[in-house]
């Protein structure tokens, strides 16, 4: 009995442990997973991507996640359940979409509705305590989503637009998504895309963030260079990424998550 | 079988886990629920605070909190019992007393004086080890808090002095409690307070905080506001706080806890 | 049933909440103690010293250690019993080996080689998720160590250089190991060493780092400093440490882990 929960909510304040005690008050024997809380506040699209990245190595269980800058308005809670049975609840801004689609795509979705299950009166600025905890902890329980409020078409679910590359021949425009605590800079580029435009390992490119420049090779790992080269690698996550042995290639390059980088192919 | 824990400890160092094993080698199958770690350095007012607002979310349990800048001297070790049975463990400094009021008030006190509850040697400087975090375990088994120690006298523990605020007609003096991770700068007001001055929503005020000035609307939620409207709305917790729709309030106005902010009722 | 779990993959990213998911999809039942996640990114040595500081307060299981430059490279991942039977997991650079030794020495050591217990296909930059997370749920859960890989010699495990303090008569030259979120400046001192150079509670003595210097006094705790005084006091891990009351030592004394401390015993 799983509930995961990620969410852009920080560890400073008290708002996570806030939604672990709703969650304990309505489920104490469930075990509750914190993907991570350190999502940028309201970056949508930065918590889609790290909650589909994540989801295949979770227990399946409820699936909680937060990030929400239309809280208090009219987007709509909702329950989204995969092919493989794992729920999803959160706001319908596009943050489920891209886990649940990773494992196969939606089984069903039902919107929150039912206020049997929301701590009342909820609150206009925090439904991750008022609405989604209580839905999460009453589905890790084994509460029908149907109990939740009425069934939604999934057609009519917010969805994200990914930044999308472009692929040439020696040239290849890609996006930052995300920067980790090393320094290291993810890209919306798989192995196959950077391959597809000749760059294998120990090929030379040339990385071009607008104002910083930089050399970089192709390489498998961060042991496959030496202290201070700058690497385009394949991360664990399976996006390519740029590294730097020794230091922060975010720093290095003033690169930020929505930034657009190029990367030219070296003869 | 719940703990709860709330601290200054902050997650970078071990402080918080070290307490965590500690719990864990006491009572193996109690849950620790983290509260948060977040609270500024020996800020014994914000960390009352905030285990007051919290306290309702949470199962009960043992209410472990450590904020602690008297840690070595001579203030007390105690363990707090409110009218509805939770049991608060932490230093006598007034950090514990504004939950158990707001649940209703204090039925029994004992001061931590058995070391038979305690990790020997007490070390002179982390008490949330040696002291609060056995107690706290124990507390959670079933341990009578008579078992920890002396009773003493309600009237004899510490309390703080809360801020209070001045209501006049066009005029409120508030006090800022809290700055959280999003920007949001809680007044130490009620909903009642600022009606009390006719703010209600729609109404438009100016905030003043000595320096830094600016408009803000009365608002019942993010949602009513447009992007780079400041807004003066009742938080989760029913304090009155200032935010600003996609961006800090707290850097807007260079708002942090102990301020004060005069509040301008406009015609 | 524990794993506790240390590393430097700090809060921000989803790297420890990944690890959490990895070790409960193999073990449901075990119970995860996070000592920290706040290790300096690649700071072997810190985050050897933290795990041999903590692991006496740690419930016995199998510790997860991740401070892991080298990953991808040639260094070995390993796992090691200690002579009271706790059972380390991580990489071969030294990380483990203070909080072995420090429970009595090493009973046996084991190279992870054995793909069944690894997350396949294994990444090359994130052995914490695909083979140390694994080994760690499974060694928890019972596993024989022997059935991960080959056993191996003791002797061979890489060990970390600790800086050793030179002991004058008026002058001790130490090395600062670690400041902590308080400022507190932990150095490679014991109390004995503090004691043969004469220096007890109420000894006056300069501290000097190079550029910065200031008057301190021995003391045994906080409480028995007026505030700004800096002193000189054995810590809750029995390390010597530099403090200043209400504020940050580390920030008075410009001082960060590694740096050279000389301390003049006045007259």
């Amino acid at each position: 009995m799983f509930v995961t929960f990620l969410s852009d909510f920080g560890l400073q304040d008290d708002f996570v442990g806030t939604c672990h005690g709703v969650i304990k008050r309505i489920a104490p024997e469930v075990h509750v997973i914190d993907i991570t809380h350190g999502i940028e506040p309201q970056a949508v699209l930065q918590g889609a991507l790290v909650l589909a990245n994540t989801i295949p190595y979770m227990p399946e269980g409820a699936h909680l996640a937060v990030v929400d800058p239309g809280v208090g308005g009219r987007r709509r809670g909702i329950v989204v359940r995969d092919v493989t049975g794992r729920l999803y609840v959160g706001p319908d801004n596009g943050l489920l979409m891209p886990a649940a689609e990773k494992l196969g795509g939606i089984a069903g979705a039902w919107e929150l509705t039912n206020s049997a299950y929301m701590l009342e009166p909820v609150s206009h600025t925090f439904h991750g305590r008022d609405v989604f905890s209580p839905a999460a902890a009453h589905l890790a329980c084994g509460l029908d989503p149907s109990e939740l409020g009425p069934e939604i078409e999934a057609t009519s679910l917010v969805r994200l637009q990914l930044p999308k590359p472009e692929i040439g021949e020696k040239l290849i425009r890609a996006t930052v998504l995300y920067v980790d605590r090393f320094g290291n800079v993810q890209l919306n580029l798989s192995r196959a895309d950077v391959e597809s435009a000749g760059i294998v390992p120990g090929r030379k490119v040339e990385l071009d963030l607008g104002v910083d420049r930089c050399y970089a090779t192709a390489a498998r790992t961060f042991a496959d260079a030496r202290a201070g080269d700058v690497i385009l690698y394949e991360d664990a996550y399976e996006n390519v990424a740029v590294a730097i042995t020794d230091g922060s290639a975010a720093e290095l390059l003033s690169a930020a998550a929505g930034d657009a980088l190029a990367i030219h192919v070296l003869a």
